[in-house]
């Protein structure tokens, strides 16, 4: 990961970290000062899970090189462009302000990825863009010249897309429920949805898309029903994000899954011709990761890619820009 | 409504109510006896706020009319043919199975009404149709072959769109955060999401869509993004359930808001010309209520549909086959 690969013992000019954090204050690139770290351990008790683990490296990072600057490479920024219809939940008006209650959005920096090797395509950045990053964590957004007009997590990287390990969107009366009838407090609720829930929850056995389409093969259902329900929820998120766009012009497939497994590509494109979407077998299958490609037919409306995410690369300009 | 129709004083061989409550009890139509009361009241232990208004109205019958048969019309029954991808959160299994945590889908009686409607059109049921039930709740359905493959409201009829004073669906991760923060209790926080947000909550104004309509009009910022936010959503679900289906060939709109609001109605098809929906601005501008109409363009080729709910119908012959 790009953070690993920083994490070298020498001298830097300056170090930057990918930043997953709610509040409108996170949705920018900025220097971590105290400011930041402040805020930052605000925005720890408020969605501890995805937060604490940032916060943890960049204390270590302080202790390790304390005269170093860091740069905050923020995982939401690239979805500031998201119109208010995207942007809003229907809650109250007043709590919405209160709390900054937006949906942010993350993956920001691989959808910023995407969408610059998309428009160094020939024939330019395509007018209507669906990306799908498919990785431990997942989301999909919609791209309108090149701009996110729409993604799927929300407010916390917890909404949309089942996960490895988390639950994706599901009824708030549902939550409640749980809340209730486990008697769970909102801490232990969200570790639940959190690490216990997605394909690991559904298949009682792994959280890793290769292990269960082993198991798949082998026959256990519960692998089957947690891969299928992957592929269908996907396979939906990209017909709402062709709706928000008002049709689709690329599809592109990137993180982990998306990169590399051929199957989960073609599961998820299976019932989408209507969209003119069709991939080519023999390019689909040799696109298996480490390589950018092409793998729509080439009669096909749809350009559909698989891109490589560099989400260093991302890091590392935005760094240079602030430093 | 079809209840009120029902509670003439008088003699009756039987009664019939609409019950909206999740539990793979309620999926099934039953008679009502003190099995399906002592279930009922578990239910509202869960999703008070659906259930309770049933459990009082039953009570007020039981007590008016104490040997009238009483029938229990589910709503959720339609959607029993849902397919696991559909009806499966991505939970862990056994939450799932000791709390039976399914999607259920409600809206069934009057999706049942629409599918028959659209079987006794010429040329038989299309093979793939998209029915919007929108009025003060609102859910949507993917119908393949006439039967159920998937609808937007869940466990509870919280999910899915933004309704008049319903949220939707919006992040765990922020029911959690809103648990947290105003430390409200999963029954107080069930009446926020249920009673206080949605078109309410978002206008700070009405639930009303006409309220809303006339308050933009007159530059009211608030109302126009409450009905740019329903517009959007619903476009949205549109085009996930077209995935699911692989397509679609009829689109289908009932519920109060869905048969009487021309205006709505254009707002959401604006941008889903890639699907072949196109309306005719004649034929929906002379569909406002009371009567079924055709409202697609001649030469589009999917057909636009105007149906008037007849849920009292639906109610009465599943009354009369279980009385």
């Amino acid at each position: 990961m790009a953070r690993k690969e920083k994490l070298l013992v020498g001298k830097f000019d300056v170090i930057g970290i990918r930043v997953v954090a709610p509040g409108i204050y996170f949705t920018e690139h900025r220097e971590i000062d105290y400011t930041y770290l402040a805020k930052l351990e605000s925005a720890q008790e408020l969605a501890p899970l995805h937060v604490a683990a940032t916060l943890a490296e960049i204390k270590e990072l302080r202790r390790l090189f304390p005269d170093t600057p860091l740069v905050g490479a923020s995982d939401s920024a690239f979805h500031k462009t998201m119109p208010d219809v995207a942007r809003r939940y229907a809650l109250p008006e007043s709590l919405v302000k209160e709390y900054e209650l937006y949906r942010y959005g993350y993956h920001g920096l691989s959808f910023q990825s995407a969408a610059k090797k998309l428009s160094s395509l020939q024939g330019g950045i395509p007018a209507r863009a669906v990306i799908c990053h498919l990785g431990s964590g997942s989301s999909i957004t919609a791209l309108a010249n090149g701009r996110s007009i729409d993604t799927t997590m929300g407010f916390t990287p917890l909404e949309g897309l089942p996960m490895a390990t988390r639950s994706g969107s599901i009824d708030p009366g549902a939550v409640i429920f749980l809340a209730e009838k486990l008697g769970l407090t909102p801490r232990e609720l969200e570790k639940k949805l959190n690490g216990e829930s997605g394909l690991l929850g559904v298949s009682q056995l792994s959280s890793d898309i290769r292990e269960l389409l082993k198991a798949e093969k082998k026959g256990n259902e519960s692998a089957k029903l947690a891969l299928d329900l992957f592929v269908y929820n996907v396979r939906k998120q990209i017909g709402a994000m062709a709706a928000a766009l008002g049709g689709i012009d690329a599809l592109v497939f990137t993180g982990t899954v998306g990169e590399r497994s051929n199957i989960m590509r073609k599961r998820i494109v299976e019932n989408l011709k209507f969209l003119k979407i069709s991939l080519s077998p023999h390019a689909n299958n040799h696109a298996l990761g480490g390589v950018d490609a092409v793998i729509s037919k080439t009669t096909a409306r749809v350009s559909v890619h698989v891109f490589v995410a560099d989400e260093a690369a991302e890091i590392e300009r935005i760094t240079n820009e602030l430093a």
